[in-house]
């Protein structure tokens, strides 16, 4: 049976100051129409199926089912990235459903294409159920970035639609990066990996064994006391478990890995830049989430609570966030150096605005 | 006896959104060290007499006690302009004291040498018990600026300091600023005006016949029946009162006029831009009222709200302001467009943010 494994443990700092520690970016009402990302997420995965699991901090579970009404919640006590992550909603799937079938999602991206993102998920959980594989959704790049990780598309086609990847790369450098979009090879990696729940554990045990060996003991408690027990197991066993990513883990160095290309909209919202593609633009290229006044203002990225105001004038350019306590202005092409500001916040110990 | 009387009736929108409806600038905390514009200039009064008294709106008498915690109000029930509310505080004053010479001072200017405003004062206040005349401190210009009116200097020396006045010039044109400010002969009208009570009033009678019948009306009450009868007669007459400047009705047309020169630091507060020479700039010339971080960043002018935080990354010549509910951004050299702002909010109907 098909599951949504909605992986909601983020805690990006590339959008403050909306998004703080206590409130990740994935909480956010950022998608068109004030959704969160993790609304969203969770309405895209139960076109696909209505078997839904967020994996989520045991401290974040009140305001993930405040942007997920009904939704199954799966507690991590700690955060240890998302090997660990995937890995732990595996066992507890394969727990109750041996042919449990994972399609792991990330819970703070956006899809504006949602019909073609049904399609190559469909595609993609096929694929796994027919193989012995882990497929993944390989995003058509637009443009040279060095944010993300990207997939090689190996020759064999699988089945229609379903390729096999030659290489999980790590985030190139520009000019890689540049060659990678040029040569028509490369595809963004942007998280998403279908696999059925058994061929996930087999691979952490042989990749991971320290990260078996608490999967193993959760799953132990599992079988033998059931999920309370097995809730206590993880609380003991996560602290000492190492951090590492199912990518650089499991997907750059596993066998039978497989792609499908998909050109669906996707945006991880890595930036306030990014939201003039997730939003789009009025007629002065602003794009506007709030209420806002723009004389002589083009091209800017504007947010602010609802219930406040942001007024600029002959700007252009540029980044205007409000949110709670706190304003940011800088330039769209700056948009990554939000997180010098997080980082000088920190510095001066003004967590209050972290 | 000499008093100050301090006209706080303003209502400013040139330092929205930090300056309300019902939050005039006087009120706010702009001086340096967080003293508001009032509570300066209550300050400085007091420096030169112990009898202060200010007029202001009905509605604005706790904001004003705030500001100015101890101080005499005279409140009126209606704005309408200078001339009318100088004349209020001259026929109250001459009431109880036949022998008031009034020294008016605009509630919502700052003075950086204080000891040398004290100096003028002290010239004004004796240039007005010495002679029938109404004595003008003169601000010696620094630019040309044409949101000012002029003082133009006459030939004769009254007294040692106390120059006669040729005319009193509404604001200039750019060309004609850029003449004055060359010439040496023109001083900006600070709006400060120093005179005995009865020849304030025998002006206003002289020129202003309508505003000379609302005052008699008053007067009339205040001798016969007392402070509250004269409330009463104020709040009667007022909204058919027409709305005169002082400089207008009276400088502009009466004669005695003399004027003090002087370098006192002045400055009217006009707009955000203004705030640097308020206040100061850091090493990256930045101005910054409040909690802020500014990283690659140089002559902005930064104010937010006491417990919030506003950051900045590599813009210049801004001004980013967040007061309440709302925030604003627009370059330095454009400061007096915070008007068109508050006229787009009124024409939405977002009154609220008014």
């Amino acid at each position: 049976v098909r599951h949504a494994v909605i992986l909601a443990g983020g805690s990006g700092t590339r959008l403050w100051p909306a998004s703080r520690r206590r409130q990740p970016k994935q909480f956010l009402p950022l998608a068109p129409g004030g959704e969160t990302l993790l609304g969203g997420t969770v309405r895209r995965a139960r076109a696909v199926t209505d078997k839904v699991v967020v994996v989520t901090a045991a401290d974040q579970a009140d305001a993930t089912l405040a942007a997920a009404p009904g939704v199954a919640l799966l507690a991590e006590p700690a955060p240890r990235n998302t090997a660990l992550a995937i890995g732990l909603a595996a066992v507890h799937l394969a727990h109750a459903d041996p042919d449990a079938v994972l399609g792991v999602l990330p819970a703070d991206h956006h899809v504006g294409d949602e019909a073609r993102l049904a399609a190559a998920q469909e595609l993609a959980f096929g694929a796994a159920e027919r193989h012995d594989v882990i497929c993944t959704i390989g995003i058509r790049p637009t443009r040279p970035e060095t944010g993300f990780g990207y997939v090689e598309l190996g020759t064999d086609e699988v089945e229609p639609g379903v390729t096999a990847v030659r290489a999980f790369l790590e985030k190139p450098d520009a000019a890689t990066a540049t060659r990678f979009v040029a040569d028509g090879r490369h595809l963004w990696n942007a998280g998403m990996f279908f696999a059925r729940a058994a061929r996930i554990i087999d691979d952490i045990r042989n990749l991971l064994p320290q990260t078996a060996a608490v999967l193993d003991g959760v799953a132990g408690a599992l079988a033998a006391e059931g999920p309370v027990a097995a809730a206590d197991a993880a609380v003991r066993l996560y602290p000492g478990a190492p951090s590492v990513s199912f990518d650089t883990g499991i997907m750059e160095r596993t066998t039978g890995r497989v792609v499908v290309p998909a050109d669906v909209g996707w945006n991880d919202v890595g930036s306030w830049a990014a939201l003039r593609d997730v939003r789009g633009t009025d007629p002065d290229g602003n794009t506007i989430i709030g209420d806002a006044v723009a004389l002589d203002a083009g091209n800017n990225v504007i947010a602010t609570d609802p219930g406040t105001m942001v007024a600029v004038v002959g700007v252009d350019d540029l980044i205007v966030v409000r949110s709670g306590d706190a304003v940011i202005v800088l330039p769209r092409s700056r948009a990554q150096d939000v997180r010098r500001v997080v980082e000088e916040l920190a510095r001066r110990g003004k967590d209050g605005y972290l």
